[in-house]
């Protein structure tokens, strides 16, 4: 059991991060906004659209949140390690540029067999007024570090509705999405070099988890909000299949009252993003 | 004559302008570099892939080598303006990442009838060095502020090659080209506000000409100099006819010795940018 569980509930110093304007218009069209129309998500990827105001897509919650841990969690080949679920809470809109101050803790390290999921919380507040802006929740699953006959965790809870979803949304995304994408930050060559993503076992590169995700919060944020980012309240999903560049992704949402349930399927049907829950008002 | 021809040859104060990797990257992804193919133009558009180092477009020496002039050369409607001609020489292969210091001049104001053609001139110096970098000469056409029996300005000797082009190069732009190109600085709304682009007489936003420059850029690097920067030493050319974003641009060269001319076609065969000319080793 190589992995340290004195860490739960640990909480880091503050991390202070900001952005501009131009990394939320950068941040926009690396998850697709715009893509094949340029004029229908003029809030999200221009600032002096006349009439318009300048918006934040909500999955940049998820970003503006990121911060290191407190203390390292174990020792562990990272070729081993997987973005397994991703959540996020919005207390308030995002605004265009803003400072936030972020702490974050493990909240659980679960026995899975083949390996340990680590869960961790991250909690961003305004900086300026100390408000709480995005509460982040992210799992990682390590391969080989589980099997010490330790908790295996919350069971989801997660079914398909049995019936046709009320929105289907086919979003596309670009063979060259990733190339874009990565200059939001998340530079690892799995998803750029085709020699390291070969070593990973694939063909070529990879489309960034985070990217889909992007992706799927667009279409969610149009389907129930009319692409209103002030009523979009938290989404949650799991990782379940990698999508290469170029692929399209198909979202499935189902909706009872305020909360949704989605899917976003590959081309071949295959799911991307599964177990996924939106709520919005 | 509202223009002032007492600007003509007066030097403006150095201009200090850095640039990260980061900035060359999200040029090389505005220009189109990797679009469809994401592998073909890893060294324009990725930092960290193995055995690959990171190289400059030769075109984001325009943007580069961008310094305000140090007099303004007359009252007139901005509307009124046009970027007419641009062309740059390098001096030596741009760093991924660098500092150069400007000074810029008006060396020519022409009277073209119905307007006038005013050209300037950049001079780059590597800040760190004092090397020379970068010399670009631009030319705006103004509308309504000719018409005062000056000099007309030197004639163009251009003439297209009568034999089919060496190389033919089709490549591709995007419908959202213009929302990623804009991030590398020129956030004019003509290119992503429809509104505004109405009312300067389009149907929808147009893309930037230096986008085309760029695109026509990545054409002849690879056509002429196998991909290899470093032989890249000069290009000129006329805006001719205004692009839209996801429009395909057909790159027609003529190589003769170590110079080539070029024309940049759009879909319908009109010049897109017209009279080209591109040194090379």
């Amino acid at each position: 059991m190589p992995l340290d569980h004195d860490v739960i509930g640990v909480e880091s110093e503050p991390y202070e991060r900001s952005w501009t304007s131009k990394d939320t218009l950068l941040y926009a069209v690396g998850v697709g906004a715009g893509l094949g129309d340029p004029l229908r998500e003029l809030p999200f990827t221009t600032e002096n659209s006349a009439g318009v105001r300048q918006r934040v897509l909500p999955t940049f919650a998820v970003l503006a949140a990121q911060a290191p841990l407190g203390r390292r969690f174990g020792d562990f080949d990272p070729a081993m390690l997987v973005h397994a679920e991703q959540s996020f809470e919005l207390h308030r809109e995002l605004p265009p540029e803003g400072t936030v101050r972020t702490t974050s803790k493990v909240t659980g390290i679960y026995d899975k067999g083949s390996g340990a999921l680590v869960v961790t919380e991250a909690a961003a507040v305004d900086a300026a007024t100390g408000d709480p802006m995005i509460t982040s929740r992210s799992s990682v699953f390590i391969r080989g570090e589980g099997g010490w006959g330790g908790d295996r965790g919350p069971r989801t809870t997660w079914e398909e509705p049995d019936r046709a979803p009320d929105h289907k949304l086919t979003y596309e995304t670009r063979p060259e999405q990733a190339l874009i994408y990565r200059l939001s930050g998340d530079r690892n060559p799995l998803h750029s070099d085709p020699a390291f993503a070969a070593r990973a076992g694939f063909d070529r590169p990879i489309l960034h988890g985070l990217c889909t995700y992007g992706v799927t919060g667009r279409a969610l944020l149009h389907a129930l909000t009319d692409g209103d980012p002030s009523r979009f309240r938290s989404m949650s999903g799991r990782f379940t299949t990698p999508v290469f560049p170029g692929e399209s992704l198909t979202i499935n949402i189902w909706v009872d009252d305020r909360t949704a349930r989605f899917q976003t399927l590959k081309p071949d049907g295959r799911p991307a993003i599964s177990h996924g829950v939106a709520t919005f008002i």
